[in-house]
């Protein structure tokens, strides 16, 4: 697929995933851990751990104490979907509240602060919205349907 | 789900959703213009739209020119989507290349100089990864498996 929301989605783009890529994040990394906090079915989550493994998203080590025991890690691949998913995380805290407001809130580490994490311009430091974008065509484009974001919706 | 990011996964977090969601940002509004380009069968992108008007992402308006035509545009809560959605296409960028580089390169609507997503703290504008958060429960937690970012992995 020539879009690399494609091909991202073709790595986690699934419910479960990236529920598996949190997960981890938060340090629960045996497939008993996980299997008891998500509530999933065995069978669903071994899937889904191989292929975030396959994806390069997730890196299995044995556990110091026992070696027999397995546990998942973050790649860097992996660490760099943090950014993504707390995004969402926050769309969701804004979008699908139940009422009492965000189950979870993001700090700094250093600092102890409350983060509300926002899209910028790395370069100008603006806030991205849906409104201030254009696209243009990349090295890695191949095809004629140019599309134009947002036409007439600023 | 005690978790907004389960809550948004339950709304986009499925391979086509969000691609949808991209078609209808870059201006193809039409069933028959998203069917041609995502190449997705007639039932599924049928689901998907039906599902994302469900969920208040996009909405059905009467094409302008042919009342019995129909176009989906995104609302509020889709346009707010879009941060995340360039999030993963930058993801996607960097770790699935196919050696050609990115496909569409993301560019200021203003300035027209090309853009580089990057998740930041709005408070302090620094960067947000995976060594730099920590979490705290918000006033909607329910749960006592309290969750420890990346321990240990910064």
């Amino acid at each position: 697929m020539n879009c690399s929301l494609a091909r991202a989605l073709d790595v986690v783009g699934e419910w479960w995933s990236l529920l598996v890529v949190r997960e981890v994040y938060f340090g629960r990394r045996s497939f008993t851990e996980m299997r008891e906090t998500l509530g999933i079915a065995r069978n669903i989550l071994s899937d889904r751990l191989a292929a975030l493994v396959a994806g390069g998203v997730l890196e299995r080590r044995a556990a110091g104490s026992d070696r027999r025991r397995t546990e998942y890690h973050l790649t860097a691949k992996g660490r760099d979907l943090v950014p993504v998913l707390v995004m969402l995380m926050r769309w969701g805290d804004r979008w699908e509240d139940d009422g009492n407001g965000p189950p979870i809130v993001l700090t700094d580490r250093d600092t102890g602060a409350d983060v509300e994490p926002a899209v910028v311009d790395a370069a100008t430091g603006r806030e991205i919205d849906a409104g201030s974008l254009r696209v243009r065509p990349g090295p890695g484009f191949r095809s004629d349907a140019w599309p134009e974001p947002g036409a007439g919706e600023r």
